[in-house]
């Protein structure tokens, strides 16, 4: 048997937390074998809840903190936090190889800067990027920045797609990795000079890890010609979270007009496991988490808000991400 | 009586034009008296089909052009085809205040190069912008800009809301605007400096036509504390199409799960009532026009592929602007 994977538990952060962490980590274990969860956080809140799971005490080791950083701290009130909380005790767990990959569902400008503070670069990259999976026709998109840099110039933005792709190889080894520019047009003369910069520089470096297929528009990312869509984090951000409102409102409205009547609510009754598969497939627990990329261990960042099953699904992704030696992908593949 | 409003229709322009396009004017013209319709095409087309509907000849008058704007002309082509084109008449009889607004369902591009040749800019706004309205849950949203203008100024963006604020009064006259900027979080350290400047530029120099609210997150533009977006042409026309793409994966997968068993089928039926309400609701065609603002004239662009309920319902976007006074009421309310 191969050693485990040490997945590094950054278990204060979030709504919920410890709860949800610990529920989440028992998810996860009674469907994966041979990994070993190093827990950070407050062991008198922790050990209690542990105690009520299947949980194997062969299986994790509590490390004791103190301080925890809150949802409301400022990433630079956070690092000054320091040393003694869960979420950077976490993060030093992989400078020092006691750990393979840091999951957490804490402050994500926290979560950012202390990694920073705390990792390398990957070499020849300049600025990590947030990605995360958003469903297409297809399987799943990897979208890249959400919101870690505002503005970016070429070289980050072909940075992005490399990165993006070994991502998507890592999650999905037997699908072929499609990157895509998102731009307001896809002819080629649309769009600023750095996005039309990038596209002539991916066209003509030709690379083993994917596949340019061109710009992609915002109504066409869900349609599943691609797989890895590359922004700057400006507009990433927007984008994701416009997405975000639009099936947030169009489920509501419909669920608004399912229940407008007697016969309305009965019928939806009668067609409940049919709207159960529709709900399951559009799940964000399915496709929580997001990925930090760029520094030279694996940062997975859970939503603050997600449950147990969310959090197992982050579980799942730090794994696959290690199985799938994401940061020797990038390294080796790097322009 | 007062004068008729006259509306310059480019009865050329779009999917199955000029048929929709002459059926939007019958659905307009029998809900909306005191409307007079210049309509610019190939008479030879259009007359037999006038000749099948319900309008009266007092209503309406065919301007017979030769030559037409295909979708895929570049603006630039597009201007040269110049003066024996429907779209370029249409816009020229607005100059000639032989009409008080213009519809087309014809190239975007064209439309806004053509339309930029031929009229003059209100003074004292720099750029144009292309906007539209967009659902929330308590009405309707003016977004903008929308593609006009791939990067924008502290100025064109105070520009922007202000005209953004206008359309909304003349379109719903009884409720407050409301402007927000999009941007990547709610507080005010975040995005770039020139979305920071137009904050305090609208936050400094107050104005009677609408209140500022600050910044917006994409996932609540939809929510309906605001109801005027504000951001540059490339942010918007990503997170505009972004929107259209998740509604259009929500409901394809929807409709997928219900149809997907046969006890699904019979109760999809049964609830079909409440189904149709909820995709009136979503109707893309009952807000269908874009509106070019920045110009001294309404030039309103119908979408390329609606049919005549949506184009009618452009008519009806030009009625309002011109019976809400919106050229006035930016010009008036200039910061």
């Amino acid at each position: 048997m191969n050693d485990p994977i040490k997945i590094a538990v950054d278990a204060m952060g979030g709504e919920n937390s410890p709860n949800k962490v610990i529920k989440g980590i028992e998810i996860h274990n009674s469907k994966n074998s041979n990994i070993f969860y190093n827990i950070f956080g407050n062991e008198k809140i922790i050990e209690p809840i542990i105690k009520k799971t299947n949980l194997n005490y062969k299986n994790y080791k509590i490390f004791h903190t103190e301080n925890l950083i809150k949802d409301e701290d400022s990433p630079l009130s956070a690092a000054k936090k320091g040393k003694n909380t869960s979420m950077w005790q976490s993060i030093e767990s992989l400078k020092k190889f006691e750990s393979d990959a840091i999951v957490s569902a804490g402050n994500t400008g926290a979560l950012f800067v202390i990694a920073k503070l705390n990792l390398s670069m990957i070499e020849k990259i300049d600025k990590p990027a947030l990605s995360a999976l958003w469903p297409n026709k297809n399987g799943m998109n990897v979208v890249l920045d959400l919101g870690a840099n505002i503005e970016c110039n070429e070289k980050n933005l072909v940075d992005f797609s490399l990165m993006g792709a070994a991502l998507h190889k890592s999650l999905f080894e037997n699908e072929d990795a499609k990157v895509a520019l998102l731009n307001i047009g896809s002819e080629e003369m649309k769009g600023n000079n750095i996005i039309k910069n990038t596209y002539q520089l991916l066209t003509d470096k030709k690379n083993s890890l994917f596949e340019f297929k061109g710009y992609i528009e915002g109504n066409n990312i869900m349609d599943g010609n691609v797989n890895v869509i590359v922004t700057d984090g400006f507009t990433g951000n927007v984008a994701l979270k416009t997405a975000e409102g639009t099936a947030n409102f169009i489920t509501s409205e419909l669920k608004q007009a399912l229940n407008s009547s007697l016969i309305g609510k009965i019928s939806s009754f009668i067609n409940l496991k049919n709207l159960k598969k529709f709900k399951k497939k559009l799940d964000p627990r399915l496709y929580n988490g997001a990925i930090l990329l760029g520094l030279d261990k694996p940062v997975i960042k859970s939503h603050g808000s997600t449950d147990e099953i969310g959090f197992a699904n982050s579980l799942e992704v730090c794994e696959k991400i290690i199985n799938g030696k994401l940061i020797d992908k990038i390294k080796k593949n790097i322009i």
